[in-house]
């Protein structure tokens, strides 16, 4: 019996340890990506951008890994196994000499993956879990998102964003799938397929793969300050798009049991898939936006004192949201991108700024380390992970229909939204948003997440490849593809310092330097629906969940005095300035807009309907924002003393 | 086959569903709790503090969850069992209808147990893997500790610290296990007792309830306020001591298995425990400095363009002394305490000012959630955990044993100390630190980390009700305590909002106002072994691992020159200003302290050996520091005008 107990015991700590060892690897790993990350943001080196670093030191460690360190087996036999007449079980009990020890499943596993068990627990062990991706690090990468999503152009481009999204996604899903199929039919007419591959699966293969991802886009635009529609549209589109994709690969899934035997298509299955993606979306927005309403009352409460208080629960409210959802059974990753976008239009005015920073900056290194670690953790894979299907014919179909469906998404479409769109979507913008059609961290997750048949082990090996080529070729890529479509050129990235930030500040006198280029983009398309969700957020929601907006006593009609009068918070009528709303840009015309830009006053400036007032934070950050924006335009047309600063 | 695959992934579903509730629980339960305390904040109620209210609310849910809600068990019947003939292992084949199924170890189970997990799944579900506490919760803890000790008052007093913690402890331990020996020896006698109790068993319930907790008497203690010197001898006490409760708790154990059969003393096994102990401390101590020395020389590159990188790269490296401890066979926690202290003294002094706010605050949130996470789940596990053993003799004879066995560490030890002190250890203070010896989550960690016999069931149980009782009452006692012994008096909390700080700040000049008391208090013992320490410190490490210091060719001798002018940053040549350093106050005489304290401005006040130079954001946080004690101390005296603020 003691022999037993130790027994446990060592080999308790024994997997402790390999866990920690594999942990710690994983640490290394990012802590080398951000020292190399800093060498290249010192050295200003542009050409690959530090996701793909992070794969490619990822890529280096699994070679080590698979090649350099002998298994490291503990166990090197088979593992026991033995036979159970029932249906798989969470729980199972063993009967070890009189001993009973609790098992619990972990995952079906093929025959002929048994051997492989025995040969590299090291290479299966520095395997996560799946749904690690889905439950830890995507979150914070998908929050943080939608609260730095930059409303103004966001809301002012919102309905070329769901186009896209939602109508381009699931053309580019379906025409993939079609593409695929074909290759399908033709790998087995030449005998190189050994296993089943259904038309579901193909169509499951072209929703993991047609989410473009934020990540990059989201980093590389950021970083040199293009312009702010193409950005709002790309970024825009992929993170709707990934929300878009992790519920059609769901309801694809939810399809393909009905017609486990068929797998040709039905029309009631097919109706019961849509069905099903619309409630799951609807739910999860509806999700997001309730929950992002609720933490919006809660830091109405006085809680400025504190404002660890507030970060925590903040952080506390936004987790709780994907947890509710997934509780749910709808989708986490899309409640928790709406709840970002809610929390930062309403929930964000309500903190004191002390938390507005810190809630900020909590969500970015979050984000940044999630963001790293599932990039190096691509890039390991390739070699670690030990299932792997390459198909070379496979592989060479999904990079041309790739490139078919999403030029199939964004050309037609654009033309489509180009007939209501008052400002048109120019043509070198429909180019770059073709070229940055990048796969990512969503695609590897959908990817990753079940690999058991021989058709998902081969899409996942096709999608890691398909995210390298595209991070590394079409993100490198970026910038040189930007000058060379004239949309803006690259300005330097002196911005970066605090101490240059300073010297900027100082050297150039706000009132110089009309905005000559890009003024013309900004224009809006103030569609009425927009004007409407405008009007009522403004006079009625603002009011409710925050304390900027006019008194809900000035706004609701007579009838409602009383309930207005115990809605309404006592600051609201203190704010008697009539500063302007950072979100009036929607429904102002463009000659108001130039205004706005050039101007860095606090002051309104006399917009047409910018009749609201909000906090002075509001206004504050709007013209730093606009500062920043002026400083950056000047600095591509000026050549800096400080140009070689170390 | 197409069904077991349907039954395969309902179950996943339903299992992360059930996953995602129970996560939602607590973190409802975390988010209720800061509405609480942000309640309990604002309208000062002082009585109870926030981790006893955390404690509150987890068992009002576990008794909720326990006799509220019907058994939510989804498989109804007992688990299927099956017979292996090998020992346990970490992975198991189950064949089910000719498809192969991992399933991995989870524990060994009771057969009384297996009539209890068919009844309540949900409960079972909601107790954690022990191992969350010891790898998740408690090192941002304990770094936290670390990070924040206040050096000067620490260092001053490490001598008596060390004194307390590891003699204290040993001592306590022992006296303890002893004490539980005689008790449980009485139980037997009583015929109360129905399983093994070993006097080994004993031993290690002393080791887990002898830690005294640092968070509530951190809590506490910054709240009020109160004296720097007690401050530091409790906190520091509790820190070290939960370093040594673990090491000697797994030393005890390692000792157990060679007595396995026998039970009885062993000279051999004894010593050889011993060494264990030593050589676990030590290489942990010695692996936190180390990684502490590296990211401090890490963070000497010119990071500080990156507040993102320096943050993100901090905490990995702080994490990453966790993992390397632990893969190495040491103990993780006392490896980041002292990662942490070392981190403060070095690697802080290269962060830029934005950089060090970021950490300070990441590290506080973690903290922050961490604390208040295991202070509810052990509200919580006393209703959900379902292995209780209630024993009123053994939690009786407890209560007395904790009791003398903290008594006879504090008085005979204090005796001892004052021996070699200049500045006594008063005896208000010892009956203080006799006191405030709450148990807290340190305590809980060990005692749930096995709860597999029936004597670590009932050590658990005790465990807990000891928690209880002392977070409540000597922890909710501690202000009234205080005034009562007349250390300090209670100073109201107006400290706490930056607008009233900003307006104490301005009432008073900081001229006005002799410091009265407080004074003969921060005498220090300055032992040569200190002196040794700090002009080692001060004159060849600062210099080499932070920007600041005097340059080392000036320290070093001439033959060094080549290696002093290769290791010397070029900012220390830079540092002309002899400001003073932080630490100095080491080997200042009384009169000097005295000055410095009364003193605000940044110059150096002429001290004996303050001929050290330091950055001159050392010098501006000292101010800080000053001018807050002096206001606070003020804030005992004066009645406030904004007394009745809201």
């Amino acid at each position: 019996m003691d022999i037993i107990c130790i027994r446990r015991t060592q080999l308790a700590e024994e997997s402790h340890r390999q866990d920690s060892v594999n942990l710690l690897t994983f640490i290394l790993l990012l802590t080398l990506t951000i020292l190399t990350i800093w060498l290249f943001k010192h050295r200003r080196v542009r050409f690959l951008h530090e996701t793909g670093l992070a794969m490619i030191y990822g890529l280096l460690v699994g070679v080590i890994l698979r090649y350099g360190i002998p298994s490291t087996s503990y166990h090197n036999k088979t593992p026991p196994s033995c036979t159970l007449q029932a249906g798989p079980v969470s729980t199972v009990l063993l009967n070890v000499s009189g001993k009973f020890f609790e098992y619990t499943l972990k995952g079906e596993i093929n025959l002929r993956e048994i051997h492989s068990v025995e040969q590299n627990d090291m290479l299966r062990k520095l395997t996560f879990d799946p749904e690690v991706f889905f439950n830890i690090l995507l979150p914070p990468i998908i929050f943080h998102a939608g609260y730095s999503l930059k409303k103004r152009h966001f809301f002012r481009n919102l309905g070329s964003i769901i186009t896209y999204a939602f109508l381009g996604t699931a053309i580019s899903c379906f025409i993939i799938g079609n593409l695929m199929y074909g290759v399908v039919k033709m790998m087995q007419v030449l005998g190189q397929l050994t296993d089943k591959f259904y038309y579901t699966d193909c169509l499951f293969f072209g929703a993991i793969i047609s989410a473009t991802d934020p990540v990059t886009v989201l980093a590389i635009f950021n970083e040199l300050h293009a312009d702010g529609d193409l950005y709002a549209l790309l970024f825009g589109e992929s993170v709707m798009n990934d929300a878009v994709a992790i519920v059609l690969s769901s309801s694809i899934v939810a399809y393909q049991p009905t017609g486990a035997n068929t797998h040709t298509f039905d029309a009631s299955a097919f109706f019961k898939s849509v069905g099903i993606f619309l409630g799951i979306f609807s739910g999860s927005f509806a999700m997001g936006a309730v929950t992002g309403v609720v933490t919006a009352l809660i830091s109405l409460l006085h809680l400025h004192c504190f404002p660890l208080l507030e970060t925590a629960l903040f952080f506390l409210m936004s987790w709780s949201t994907f947890l509710l959802a997934e509780a749910c059974g709808f989708t986490g990753v899309v409640a928790v991108l709406f709840c970002g976008i809610t929390q930062a239009h309403y929930t964000c005015n309500n903190l004191s700024e002390e938390s507005t920073k810190r809630t900020k900056q909590l969500f970015e290194v979050l984000h940044f380390l999630a963001e790293n670690f599932i990039f190096s953790y691509m890039g390991l894979a390739l070699f670690t992970f030990q299932k792997h299907v390459f198909s070379p014919i496979f592989i060479f179909g999904a990079f041309i229909a790739i490139f078919i469906g999403r030029a199939l998404n964004i050309y037609p479409l654009s033309f489509l939204i180009n007939l209501g769109r008052r400002h048109k979507i120019r043509g070198n913008f429909q180019h770059m948003m073709m070229f940055a059609g990048l796969r990512g961290a969503m695609a590897f997750a959908l990817a990753i997440r079940d690999t058991a048949t021989y058709a998902r082990q081969m899409m996942f090996t096709t999608t890691l490849l398909i995210v390298f080529f595209t991070v590394w070729v079409c993100g490198g890529g970026t910038t040189p593809m930007l000058s060379w479509l004239h949309i803006r050129s690259e300005c330097k990235r002196l911005d970066q310092c605090p101490i240059i930030q300073i010297i900027l500040a100082s050297s150039f006198s706000p009132q110089d330097g009309a905005q000559s280029e890009g003024q013309s983009k900004t224009k809006q398309e103030s569609a009425w629906l927009f004007r409407l969700w405008y009007t009522f957020d403004h006079n009625y929601l603002k009011p409710i969940l925050t304390h900027s907006g006019p008194p809900l006593t000035s706004t609701l009609p007579a009838c409602c005095g009383p309930l207005a009068r115990c809605l309404t918070s006592p600051q609201a009528y203190e704010n008697h300035e009539p500063l302007q709303d950072n979100d009036s840009d929607l429904i102002l015309n463009e000659g108001d807009l130039t205004l706005t830009y050039g101007d860095t006053a606090i002051t309104a400036n006399g917009a047409s309907s910018s009749s609201g007032d909000s906090t002075s934070e509001d206004a504050l950050e709007r013209e730093l924002d606009t500062r920043e924006h002026e400083l950056l335009s000047r600095g591509t047309r000026l050549v800096f003393p400080m140009e070689d600063h170390a």
